[in-house]
């Protein structure tokens, strides 16, 4: 262990499949290495080579492992880990897919599978039981021993997306009549998998209310007979168990937290949430965001069948094509003065492209920008007016261009003009709608993201549709639209 | 202290003025309270209450503060940050924006910043003035202590983006001969704001090589006899100084870390990052994705100039405008063909915004997917034929609601199947370069989010005219194009 080439992790290790202690993939050459191990998997699958599977499996650390499975077939995951013993096997479970968790589970009988949920953290297992139907969620828990089982029973009445949802049991308390030796005592009793996300031992009254918190090391540096009271943060942060996950995330980022205990309505601490639980809601909610504005659903993650891929994506792609019929309707309206002058038909492309593009810009700053606290609601004129500015700017400069590009083109004043102006406009209305549209929802206290996509790229289309036929056939004396 | 009432904190308090400990704002109720706080401190300092000012913004937790200064005025900022002593205003500036920062810069000396700076931690300190023109960084580092000058002139050599850049000095390390009873009297040592962040100790060679790592609890409940080799995780994890900070998030999220070693290429220990910056680099790496997705700058979040972000939105439109030249020249190729049938032209805005519906869906999926570890390199394929599969069968939708649209609308046969057929083939098009571009970019070594918006919605629009138009024009024979 003092030689540096012989450390165990052992980063920039060629061969892949080297053995010894638990080995860590290489985060630099991740990509490489996961996919060596998952056509080692296959191979020795394939060849029936079980006991080598198990060796493999058991040499990977539980994240890597279940990172390695994700891309592999129900069918091939299930085989692996129905080799594996219970302990490491929790470990994997919680970053199972569903549906390779449910085959797995359809393998085992409910004995065996309350084995491996105790054997979880709590909150993981929270979200395992969870996700299963109620009555073998029933089952289950009626298998588990009564701690376990408590703890999970208590964590599912909370909303899976609040800090009750993401708080685990396993924390220490000390009451605040305690000395810091007696803290160590009581730490000292605990089992090592709980102490691995014990950060700080936290202080509490007779009643179980929240009084204080003591970090790690404080204990360490502290006189065991000096009271707990006097080594405590007694301004020590802390989360209420309704809190949303999202603003769970963050109150961790704007005071730097690596834990924080939860309580209830009367200050009686229920539970706690590690930084790591909070890495993971940052990645979901960031996906979810992304994914709203693009229109996809978050399940279609990691789905590898078309059919349910299709099947999420087409209520939006209908909605959008619903929403078009506006824009043809419009168009239609239009007809005499698009059969006048054929040539305004060439640019209707680049006037809902813009307004498609300004559309997007600006619902998609004021989306994130609420998410990570840069808009709020007080801000919301402000913004709304320096997206106004920001449209005359750009809507000026656009307008110069497609004025200067159809001139070239057309070499015809008037449509250049008309062009011009429309451009300016839409690329005005855009950004009024696309800033304006998700504000509104904030306010009305809908999610932004959810409807963005769909209401603003229908209002921006056909608006702009309106806008531009309807000043050409003003200003171009086209005669007036059809009935 | 023992009544729940009179808890430190005490997020559900009305009055967001009231006074006592430092108090943290309700995470539930944020923008409101935050909102209150700044209008009470631009009422102060409208009438110069100075000392009421630095009580109120002495009473904040920092992280609060910081949040609360955000939307106020470069001079309001400025104003309140100048009445704050060197400790407490060390924990705000590292969030503070640049701008303020360097005016309230212009009000010290170099001595001053110099003292500022010395209080934040080291990888802090080290963003601040990495931040400034080289000159005042040279300056500021000459008249810093010798101690934090080496730590931050150390850290300042590597990549803001990678884990040297994310990395902090303040870590505790004890030889492999020691026993805990010293590693503990090493902590003893320390000052309690090194110690934290401090949430375990590694153990190093002589020649300050990683060995491994022990989590405080180990040492609480450890005999102070026992050597620390017996204690430690020997396989503990840590990363490379030279690792990207997108890989280094990664990581921790796959081994559900708190904290992890930084070594260079010699395994010699150099630094350790925690939880609570990778939850800051996912913050920012999430809203560089979608702003590029979308078009638009990091940096015009919290910008208030509408002439700033104008100038930082204007490349991707007027690329955009340029691209769109390409469809207005198909359109003025097939001028014949709209002449001949000027119905065709109404169905324009449907297929091209068809086109980018499914453009947006395909490569958002694929950039999110590569940054969350879903899709990568070795799955590309077969990715690329669900998306396949999924344009098929969404294909088929689609092109049976604009067939029944267009014929409802013309009641003409030929032309609602051209548009079916066209919408076919437009989807299925748009899905193969929607995931296909992001993916060869991603081969390139390219980042797919950058380049993915303006090269995808030009590829789509100039396609999709070609493909109707030319379908249109052969099926329903309306002549050949102009030459």
């Amino acid at each position: 262990m003092t030689e540096s080439n012989s450390t165990p992790a052992n980063p920039g290790a060629p061969d892949p499949l080297e053995r010894g202690d638990e080995r860590v993939l290489d985060p630099s050459n991740l990509e490489e290495e996961r996919h060596a191990l998952q056509l080692r998997f296959e191979e020795l699958l394939e060849a029936g080579a079980d006991e080598a599977v198990r060796d493999l499996a058991l040499d990977l650390s539980p994240g890597d492992l279940s990172e390695i499975l994700r891309p592999l077939s129900v069918a091939d995951t299930t085989r692996i880990l129905g080799l594996l013993p219970p302990d490491p096997l929790a470990e994997v479970l919680s970053e199972i897919d569903n549906r390779s968790l449910s085959t797995l589970f359809e393998l085992l009988d409910n004995e065996e599978i309350a084995d491996i949920i105790e054997e979880m953290p709590s909150d993981e297992a929270t979200d395992v039981i969870g996700d299963m139907d109620p009555e073998q969620a029933e089952e289950i828990l009626a298998a588990m021993e009564e701690e376990e089982r408590g703890e999970v029973a208590e964590l599912l009445r909370h909303s899976p997306e609040s800090a009750g949802g993401l708080m685990g049991k396993e924390y220490t308390t000390c009451l605040e009549t305690d000395t810091c030796g007696k803290a160590v005592a009581l730490l000292r009793s605990l089992e090592e998998d709980d102490l691995e996300e014990t950060h700080e031992v936290y202080v509490v009254d007779n009643r179980q209310r929240l009084v204080g918190s003591i970090p790690l090391f404080k204990l360490l540096i502290a006189h065991p007979e000096t009271p707990a009271i006097e080594v405590m943060d007694g301004d020590s942060l802390y989360v209420e168990v309704d809190l949303d996950q999202e603003e769970v995330a963050s109150f961790f980022r704007t005071h730097d937290l690596i834990s924080v205990p939860v309580v209830d309505h009367q200050m009686r601490l229920v539970g706690r949430i590690t930084a790591d639980d909070v890495l993971d809601v940052m990645e979901e909610e960031a996906t979810e965001d992304i994914s709203r504005l693009a229109g996809v659903s978050v399940a279609e993650f990691g789905e590898q069948s078309a059919f349910r891929v299709a099947r999420s994506r087409l209520p939006w792609l209908l909605g959008a094509l619903a929403g078009q019929l506006g824009a043809v309707m419009v168009m239609g309206h239009f007809e005499h003065s698009l059969q006048a002058k054929l040539a305004l038909a060439f640019y209707i492309p680049m006037i809902m492209a813009m307004a498609g593009n300004v559309g997007i810009q600006t619902s998609s700053v004021v989306v994130r920008g609420l998410a990570t606290g840069e808009v709020d609601f007080y801000r919301l004129g402000r913004h709304l007016l320096r997206e106004f500015g920001t449209a005359i700017l750009t809507g000026l400069v656009i307008a110069a261009g497609i004025f200067t590009i159809s001139f070239v083109l057309e070499t015809d004043l008037a449509l250049a003009l008309v062009l011009a102006l429309a451009m300016m406009l839409v690329v005005i209305f855009a950004a009024v709608v696309g800033s304006g549209i998700p504000m509104l929802l904030h306010r009305m206290g809908v999610d932004p993201a959810v409807a963005t996509g769909p209401f603003i790229t229908t209002a921006n289309d056909v608006a702009s549709m309106l806008i531009y036929l309807g000043i050409a056939t003003v200003l171009l004396s086209l005669g007036h639209p059809a009935p």
